[in-house]
């Protein structure tokens, strides 16, 4: 029971050219040479391989995770040939310019082809996806010298990328960190420190590994201000740049999770024998810094990766409740009529179209999320420009915490589709679930996501990242013109005035004393504002399916269409009406949560 | 990072003798050997046995799950030193009789020492509780040769039961088995066919097994009224009742579980040699009327359990978010400054809070339902046990489908509050987890659980429940004298009009072709309905912790009565708004669900 069709055919070209309008971004000259062709064609090549290569061992490097024998770090075959074939296709690199050896393809391109990879196999995925986030700090922030050594070896995959960020005393709380990088005579850096969870952090898959690493130099300012960034490798390189001796770098010992189980996750330490060579990427004491520049991207990652893994689950379940068949449905349901498909059953019903709503939900709003970034990149007009910056800024950690807590509800309920079936390892839908629970928690709990949220993005330059979304909500709101979506629209509106009288709230109580009360209710005012962006985003989907199904003919085309409006209709009736909850808890400055003393439980 | 103590020491006293006042149990006749000092020394005993011999290999038991080398069942020798230790104890028996070598312990002491096992370890636990479930099937149904051949063997666990009505084909849908039960000349029975996920389906623990099979005797009634219920014993007995041979029951293989992975769960086949041996228990056709009958205390039993299991993710997340530091809080926030316990933290404080709602919300609940069984069971007056019999009726997928929906959720957050510790299998929140996600899918789905109360239990002797409910809940509420319970008391009475109006529409609904839509919005009335229920049960909490308190000088109980009132309150603010959604949803017959085409996904 194990559906071969990773993404709906429909799906991407929807997303991307009917949502979207990626193709408009070959107008710009950095994507002058690509066409809808030209990506649809980089999309299938990611299908097929993701399809032949990544699915088919995704269950058995569940089973098989890597081992360290003491020296060396293990795995199934099967991840290194998937591996190798990613690198060859150029995926790497593909967002990178062609003179780098890139593909020069837009973001939005290259988050429809990681979704391929995501929904076959996110473990053995998580190694070149972690390489490319490397390549991004590192191409952006390192000098020439340190870009050359390894920026080439990384875009082909011959050397791999880790983030060294965590440590076993300080887990989100990155001001306390103890790893130290202490500068040398020669101008090189020399590290100390215990890192965990480095995910991709030992295996043989590459020539060499090249760890990120927060560390701080002593003597520099404390707390997060503090606070460096080093790019520290397996291996040393020599003087021309090949692969030498082993730098200070010890595999302390593998972490064994509760999913993604082929990703190797380390706790590494790094000068043991006081002989770990780091090489300082920027300036020092903005390591930091340059993380949460870099932070964006990643967060759209993780949060795509989430609903891919909630899409791979609805579409397992899907297939299931269509075959599997079990009491009847009126007006067949005498006992002597046939057993009926599950899915005809209202109870299932709902729990499919839950897991529509919500990985495809969280689909779009990433690629819209991607698509930012390439509208960023390729504006000419200063203004726009910074309004689209702060714009993503706002939106960040609702492109992050939100899929990656509906991605997994979504597979909790595949979970329930199939029963005492879900229950057993013999079928998917419960690595699905396990896998995807990783995703609330890294790259910044969603606990630091709401945080993040009320405390500093609703508010950064004066709010200007609001007004931005309300216009570009309002734009699309008014160029509806068809009935279903019409109605939604309308539903939406008394709750965008509900989310602005909430942030005028927030604005004051942010001056009196009960502003203690925030950080316990800041996943109220998340749930609040992601709730009705991801409306947004449904809306825009349904305006665009309902326009294509006035003037499609395609019996298959127009079912598509429907389960389009479908799903954003049920997201405005069964999931915006939540959000009441947690306007009255802001507005009457719920303090229970504020109040609970630790000797009280 | 485990700690010993399963329940809080005031927690189960407080229950039993504040909330529910189990000691008048005792002014009945068949109570009257007890007091309160027996009911806590077999409390006692209970916890001293789950501390001692079924917590410590929980963890063990998970990680090396029963195996079946073809021939026989073995598994890690703790399971049957703990299940042996249990049925010397003499629990199996504790409900029955003294005469029956029982200890005559009302059901609310048997459900509060069921806590400590199902707390310690459930999967070792779900041996001895499925057969003290199948004694209760036989003591009330079979005839006396079949009660002396089982009984009294089961009682002291020299036997052991199974349920085994689930088929390959026939998940929930009981009407559709095909397990053949055809009378012989000597009035016995041969026993034909398949079933599957029978938890402690074989195993080396007992004698004997004693399995209770649902099948179909030829040329009875089609459907659910066609289906018998047959003891079928893995051995036969001899004339003289001892052990015989082997019977016709086959192991077809263990099923590997996504949890609860300490308990076998098997796929037997009956009569493969067409001589399997069963004993029809009461009369034929009458098998899943004496099954319905037995349910409500199985769904105590479920829901209980998955409470448990949430406490258990609670205490352990406690424990981790007073040792972990990490970040600093208000006014200390300094970097200089020492890291903060994560419990300072307000997201996480709520995250506790919201644990301990769900799961002593849970707990107090099915000790309520448990509670409601000694009451109809020592009721003299007729009308009052018949009034108190449609209350626990109506109750029932409640008590099953709210722990079982919400033990799951503290265990998700008991994860999230370790953070990346809670991401891997060195920790032990993960497991709860994973435990606790059959809960929602086993002794009927929370989707069924939901249909039983929108199509039956809601009008079932014409909503005479419903009247008892509303009776029990206002008197209640106007015992109330505390000021904090009175606020949530006023909080809670428009809601309590709401499900009123809102039961009417129902009915209203039901005589129109709108009634279509009420199978794909069950779940919304059950959540409406089940979460009125436990913002009682938790005023219920409230209005005697609050008393108490008044009362108390002790700081500790002091702390622990202030806890009490502080998740009343969280339920009250958090929980109870988030059914003004479903109430919608109702009212307007929304269609969403019912309306999907499966072309559409």
């Amino acid at each position: 029971m194990a559906t071969d069709t990773l993404i709906h055919d429909f799906e991407l070209p929807f997303q991307l050219y009917d949502v979207l309008n990626t193709e408009s971004l070959c107008e710009h000259t950095r994507f002058s040479e690509h066409s809808r062709e030209t990506f649809d064609a980089v999309i299938d090549t990611a299908n097929k391989m993701a399809t032949n290569l990544f699915l088919p061992h995704n269950h058995i490097a569940d089973k098989n995770e890597p081992k360290f024998d003491g020296k060396k770090v293990s795995m199934i075959d099967d991840v290194k040939i998937a591996f190798d074939a990613f690198r060859e296709s150029g995926f790497i690199a593909g967002r990178y310019s062609f003179e780098d050896g890139g593909m020069q393809l837009p973001e939005t391109v290259m988050t429809a082809v990681s979704g391929y990879f995501m929904a076959a196999n996110p473990s053995t995925t998580a190694y070149p996806f972690l390489t490319a986030a490397a390549i991004n700090v590192i191409s952006h922030f390192a000098n020439d010298s340190i870009k050359d050594a390894f920026m080439p070896r990384m875009l082909t995959g011959d050397f791999t990328g880790t983030m060294a960020l965590t440590e076993p005393h300080a887990g989100s709380s990155l001001a306390d960190i103890h790893t130290t990088a202490t500068l040398q005579r020669d101008g090189s850096y020399r590290v100390k420190g215990s890192k965990i969870y480095i995910s991709g952090g030992d295996h043989e898959l590459s020539d060499n590994i090249v760890h990120l690493v927060l560390a701080k130099i002593p003597g520099g300012p404390g707390g997060v201000k503090g606070i460096s960034l080093l790019a520290v490798p397996k291996y040393r390189l020599n003087d021309d740049n090949s692969v030498g001796d082993r730098n200070d770098v010890q595999l302390a010992g593998l972490l064994h999770k509760l999913g993604y189980r082929g990703t190797s996750s380390a706790a590494l330490t790094f000068g043991e024998n006081n002989d770990c060579h780091g090489y300082l990427i920027g300036e020092p004491h903005f390591g930091l810094r340059y993380m949460f520049m870099m932070m964006n991207e990643a967060r759209i990652g993780v949060g795509f990766g989430a609903a891919m893994i909630g899409y791979r689950g609805f579409q397992y379940s899907l297939d299931f409740a269509k075959d599997r068949t079990q009491g009847r449905v009126a007006p067949n349901n005498k006992p002597e009529d046939a057993a009926a498909p599950i899915i005809l059953h209202g109870d299932v019903k709902r729990m499919l179209l839950a897991q529509k709503a919500y990985s495809e939900g969280g689909m779009s709003l990433c690629l819209y999320g991607s698509n930012l970034i390439d509208r960023i990149n390729t504006c000419i007009d200063a203004t726009e420009k910074q309004d689209l910056t702060e714009l993503l800024d706002l939106l960040t950690p609702v492109l992050k915490a939100w899929p990656s807590e509906y991605g997994p509800k979504a597979n909790d309920l595949g979970i329930q589709v199939l029963g005492g079936s879900g229950y057993t390892r013999e079928y998917y839908s419960e690595q699905f679930w396990r896998d995807n629970r990783l995703n609330p928690i890294h790259e910044g709990t969603n606990g630091i996501q709401a945080l993040d949220l009320i405390f500093r993005k609703l508010w950064q330059n004066k709010s200007h990242g609001l007004r931005v979304l309300k216009s570009e909500v309002e734009k699309d709101l008014h160029a509806i013109t068809t009935p279903e979506t019409a109605l939604m629209a309308k539903k939406l509106n008394p709750y965008l005035g509900q989310l602005h009288e909430t942030v005028v709230h927030l604005s004051e109580v942010m001056q009196t004393e009960k502003a203690t009360t925030l950080s316990a209710n800041a996943q109220a005012m998340m749930n609040i504002f992601a709730t009705v962006v991801v409306s947004w985003i449904w809306i825009r989907q349904a305006s665009a399916a309902e326009k294509l199904l006035e003037q499609s003919s395609d019996t298959q085309k127009q079912d598509f269409y429907k389960g389009k409006v479908q799903a954003a209709k049920y997201f405005i009736s069964w999931e915006l009406p939540t959000i009441l909850r947690d306007i009255q808890l802001l507005k009457d400055n719920d303090d229970v949560c504020t109040n609970v003393q630790p000797s009280w439980f």
